[in-house]
């Protein structure tokens, strides 16, 4: 399968799973969103479950695209962090976060999406974790336990996504919380005040 | 419909929920859950679609009744609350929060979901915010933004949920980190060390 029909497949699916949700997804309806018959989707995807394994690596590799930041310095990093995860693309895209909510839900049922969702979700640490490590080692952030804080701020990350679809909460208040946490957190943008 | 009766279905409701997942939730699975006939079922509730709204309220009054807290001290009442969300008592009921995660993940297609579940976090984010008001006011946390600061741990609350869900994460370990934070943000258990 070329790279545009596999795009096309996979914004099909989004939109299918928003839709109906996954109690309701059917191959015919993820074949009525592409356009195409249920044969030709047949024909890439014997059955469901393995079209849903290819959409979930699928959202994998654009989530660590999006993450992956070349700036030396950890405080651009940071933000590149923080833009990928709570600005325009993201917020844009209210199908994807439905359709990920509904694989995560099904986690417990599958150990495919099981796997594949630690997958994202030790990535996500990882790179904040190590973006926070270089940035105390620079003397930028405070001195913080850097795996402590990477996987409180992705608990913080999970519940915005959670808070978003169930709730309808926009990505940008939920952006502000989160910045105002690593500011105190962190000391990122202004040097703290002291308590009285 | 008396209230052993009612207690009986809804554990079952979250057995069946935990077991098969919403995509594969029949009213059959249920009943045989609970160990009656679907006719037997049928006989209380008419469709699925109702008696999942029954489970939801339940659920909200559930919750209610654990987050309810007499004590004027506004320390004691957040320690009861922290008790309440990741306590032995949630710990132990690992298929509730499979079955309310199943309930989220729907939420964008139902709307009686998704008002009872914004119901629920108001009243999680009012008990939260009032109790970090009287807590300031009694001068036993610092001065924050009550309602930012409980709608930013209300975040972390269900992110600790899907964690525990999808990502099969201890909540002793969510406790922990919500904890730290509560401590670093209020000033909780001790004074805040001064920054250098």
């Amino acid at each position: 399968m070329d790279d545009e029909t596999e795009a096309a497949v996979m914004a099909a699916t989004s939109r299918a799973l928003c839709e109906h949700g996954y109690a309701d997804l059917t191959m015919q309806r993820i074949a009525d969103e592409w356009d195409k018959s249920k044969a030709a989707l047949h024909y890439h995807y014997d059955t469901k479950e393995e079209l849903l394994e290819s959409f979930l690596d699928w959202t994998i590799a654009r989530f660590d695209s999006r993450l992956a930041c070349e700036a030396a310095d950890p405080r651009e990093r940071l933000d590149t962090f923080v833009e990928a995860l709570f600005g325009p693309a993201e917020e844009s895209d209210g199908s994807f976060a439905i359709a990920l909510l509904a694989m995560k839900a099904q986690a417990p049922h599958s150990e495919t999406y099981r796997d594949r969702l630690a997958e994202v979700d030790a990535r996500m640490r990882e790179t904040l974790a190590e973006t926070i490590r270089d940035g105390i080692e620079a003397g930028q952030f405070r001195e913080v336990d850097p795996e402590d804080t990477a996987r409180f701020a992705a608990t913080a990350i999970n519940g915005s996504h959670v808070r978003r679809v169930a709730l309808d909460e926009r990505p940008a208040e939920a952006r502000r919380l989160f910045e105002q946490y690593l500011d105190a957190t962190l000391g990122r943008e202004q040097a703290p005040e002291v308590p009285v």
